[in-house]
């Protein structure tokens, strides 16, 4: 068992280090929270639902060779993963209009455009998450046109394995927030958790929303619904 | 002379039919305005001066082989073009850190940053000109990823020229709106106006502002600026 030290507590995971310089432990809670924090509230199981349902994403991610921060679960609710220096900025990918973007462009909801859509937000609590572009990223030191390029094509990558494997258990993954990050050894890799806290998730006949629009909206459900990714993920 | 019907009047410009239905007339009005239309007003001659500014500029930039809308200047308020069919679309370069991007981005006006920015702006007056990506453009079928590469050089092209067209006055060229669109014959050209109304000129020296911006903040002397701007070019 490795040594832990408390690092940092974020709104819904916790990190530790260990005797590992290189390695770290992340702690998925119960927490949940929406609009920059306004929203908030705890999900019975949640944190050991996406620890589970994160698991499954990353290993099938790694079977593909996509390069992640994900070592090994460790237990219900924590996750053994390399130490990253994460690029301040997401990374989201999207397949069908929803959310901030509906609201953004006067779109419905459910749309299917001809294009992945990728935007990026720098992540600022300060200034709500602002949808920036990447001329604005690289303005700001944060990254290159060269590292975007790589972050582009990995989240394309992670995008269809994440999306050919949902498919198989009969839900459609509408849009994803990804992070990036190098390790010590200065690998880019994906960082953070595919989760329905992060991603969206609709059954692909009855369209019911399985992710964490469900707080957002207080539709209710969202231990059922969590809990239901990860019975079809795993049987 | 070349016959004339009302087709449209905007925010600054009004553009009228000839009796070749492949030119237009676009007559520069004194109208001033900001905020999406909240804030209005007028200036006195600043269609004249925006006219021969915007005639001094796109002359330059024919000069230099970037194809525009321009084809003359008429009179003191009106110019000859070419009839476009323009994406509703601005497309926004900036040299320097101003204006919404300072707000966005929580950065401080004046700070050059090391690259070139692009911005996509959504034209519709419902949604506030939200900012968007290329990817949303391409979502919304309202241009292509090929087109974009396009727009994006002759955008680049135009900056090159216009700067250096007016630090050769002792002008720094902040940032620019450009608008693009197409011909009867399918040519790509750049259309609008540039001018104090849709770019930030600063005096290289004082950094004293030399656009728009006087009016959006109620600074005054948008008359003397603007003429400022036209005696630098013509002398």
């Amino acid at each position: 068992m490795e040594k832990r030290t408390f690092i940092f507590d974020g709104k819904a995971k916790q990190l530790y280090a260990t005797d590992d310089p290189a390695r770290v432990v992340i702690l998925y809670k119960d927490d949940i929270s929406a609009y920059n924090g306004i929203k908030k509230s705890s999900i019975h199981n949640k944190g050991i639902l996406n620890n589970k349902i994160s698991e499954i994403i990353y290993q099938k991610l790694e079977e593909n060779g996509i390069k992640t921060h994900f070592i090994k679960r460790l237990d219900d609710r924590n996750q053994l993963c390399k130490k990253i220096s994460v690029f301040p900025l997401e990374f989201i990918v999207r397949n069908v209009i929803a959310g901030s973007l509906a609201r953004r462009l006067d779109m419905d909801e459910g749309v299917r455009p001809k294009n992945t859509i990728f935007e990026i937000c720098l992540k600022s609590d300060f200034l709500n998450d602002p949808l920036i572009n990447e001329h604005h990223a690289v303005a700001l030191n944060l990254i290159s046109y060269e590292e975007l390029n790589k972050v582009y094509e990995l989240s394309l990558q992670t995008n269809r394995v994440v999306t050919a494997l949902f498919s198989q258990v009969g839900i459609d993954v509408i849009d994803m927030k990804l992070e990036f990050g190098y390790d010590e050894k200065n690998n880019l890799l994906l960082a953070d958790e595919i989760s329905p806290d992060t991603a969206r998730f609709w059954d692909n006949v009855t369209k019911k929303k399985l992710d964490r629009d469900r707080f957002k909206r207080d539709m209710g459900k969202l231990e059922e619904s969590y809990n239901e990714i990860l019975i079809r993920l795993t049987t």
